[in-house]
């Protein structure tokens, strides 16, 4: 498959994706993943998530922010995984820009909760399997 | 909740999921996820999957055995994160044992096809995620 055909299929598995599985490094060097909600992205490029600034995966991220996103259609067997690093943002401006109504079951003080942060995803390769072929590409420019 | 109601739930989980979510450690140390059948496990102690001996997992593994698994049910919002490390077969009793019908679009060369290999995951540790709570345990007797 070619980089474009696989780019614009990532881009459609993205679109209708609600989770995304995030893999982390964590104890003792152990790779760690766990489901997120999907929030706003930018092309294949950059992904936001919220979580609590507690949360293990924080103090992962802020020790090692190297980081994978995979999104899979088991249905049709696509796998998309992106590699990239990790941001953890706690400024007010992104944090209220992503806040979504009901959240207050996550964080009861609402989008200025110090619990409430959000993950910053910025991806710098892909691979993309579908129908048996893996395809590896660059993001930049995706 | 306590670790019986996890356990519990947790193999619930595993016996209707068709997919493991599989992580390992790639290059230059980033974590790296990708999707693989569920075939045998013995209870949330030991699974077995099959992927290509020249695959990218198998030497990710060969090289560091640390792994994780995951499994979700995204409609319930639960997860399982299990802990451990990963072993690769590549004698033919285990090739034997595990082959399915079917399997020579992946492996031409039948359960004796030396592209065809099995990984052997024992899990060390278990996080079981459902409403909002997160129960971790040892999962040795579970």
């Amino acid at each position: 498959m070619d980089r474009a055909t696989a780019i614009d299929e990532a881009k459609r598995l993205v679109d209708r994706s609600r989770f995304v599985m995030v893999g982390s490094t964590g104890e003792q060097g152990y790779p760690n993943i766990k489901a997120m909600f999907r929030l706003e992205h930018e092309d294949l490029t950059r992904f936001f998530l919220s979580t609590n600034t507690s949360s293990k995966r924080v103090s992962q991220f802020r020790s090692d922010p190297r980081a994978c996103l995979y999104l899979a259609d088991f249905d049709d067997f696509q796998g998309l995984m992106l590699i990239g690093d990790m941001t953890v943002r706690t400024d007010a401006a992104t944090k209220q820009r992503l806040w979504q109504p009901g959240w207050e079951i996550y964080y009861p003080g609402g989008a200025t909760d110090p619990d409430y942060c959000v993950l910053e995803f910025t991806a710098r390769t892909g691979n993309y399997y579908h129908g048996l072929e893996n395809t590896t590409f660059e993001v930049q420019g995706a």
